[in-house]
């Protein structure tokens, strides 16, 4: 399963590609950042943010898109540019019919280190770690993206599991009513 | 100028296209709102938006979109859907060049009905009145999104002389410095 996070924002969005799936050695295949001008109209930003992701999403054809879930209780400011950013790339990848998961935060951080509440520093050395890398990705954006793609290649078997047992409960329901 | 309005939204996002200058009768050239199923996926639903709103464009090619300022103060949730429909308009808006206004709820309040705290209703009754409608346009996404297109034409002259000001201000710092 070839899964690209991306760790939405304006000035920076975080972008990384990896490929594997749970239980076996992961693969980066590419990683790196979308920058636009902080000094530039939120428009051209979301442009600039627009052409990135459809260069990332040609260079690797992903078949799913892990987007971090937002929430407003951060910096007011800071949250409205990353719901725009990550609205961009949901509508990049949904476009293309590419798949969507969103992740929390703490889920993402529990999936590479154990703890819902690990540093900036540790998700970049489990990163590091998971993927074999020589040192962490800089900027920790980067780091982030992997470790969104990394989480969803996880936890993807026990969610189709969720979704099997639900499916299967309405089809029970279905023929019983 | 011909300005078009949008009140964004997930759920309803408004439309209003206005035609007109600052001091004289205006006209309203349309009026509706693009809708998206709640059970949609938040990616299908933010292309839904991205096609409503190019036809938008297609139907009226705008010299201008004026989008709602989002503000985060207010429900959590439906703020992060509002933040993701403006993202897409704004996009469609800049990716044809057309240049994006933003202007906050009560900017557009106070344009139309004198009030800053002005209720929805009085919206809809000050449109109705300076638009020579029959009734007031409904939902009330649709009127806010013709507010805010009328907001701007009234409010461009001032922004124009402000940055004119602001300009020749700098050129005239660049002389003697």
């Amino acid at each position: 399963m070839r899964v690209l996070g991306v760790d939405p924002g304006l000035t920076r969005c975080g972008m990384g590609v990896v490929d594997g799936v749970a239980g076996r050695p992961l693969t980066m295949l590419g990683v790196g950042v979308v920058r636009t001008p902080a000094d530039a109209d939120i428009g051209h930003r979301l442009v600039a943010i627009e052409r990135g992701m459809e260069e990332w999403l040609d260079a690797y054809r992903p078949e799913l898109v892990a987007v971090e879930r937002v929430f407003s209780q951060h910096n007011v400011r800071t949250v409205m540019g990353t719901a725009q950013a990550s609205a961009v790339a949901m509508l990049c990848a949904s476009r293309r019919g590419i798949p969507v998961a969103l992740h929390t935060p703490s889920e993402v951080k529990a999936a590479v280190t154990g703890s819902g509440r690990a540093d900036k520093a540790q998700v970049g050395a489990m990163v590091t770690r998971l993927l074999r890398l020589a040192a962490p990705p800089k900027p920790a954006d980067a780091a982030d993206a992997l470790a969104l793609a990394i989480c969803h290649i996880w936890r993807a078997p026990a969610q189709n599991r969720l979704q099997q047992a639900v499916a299967a409960q309405h089809a029970l329901k279905g023929r019983t009513t």
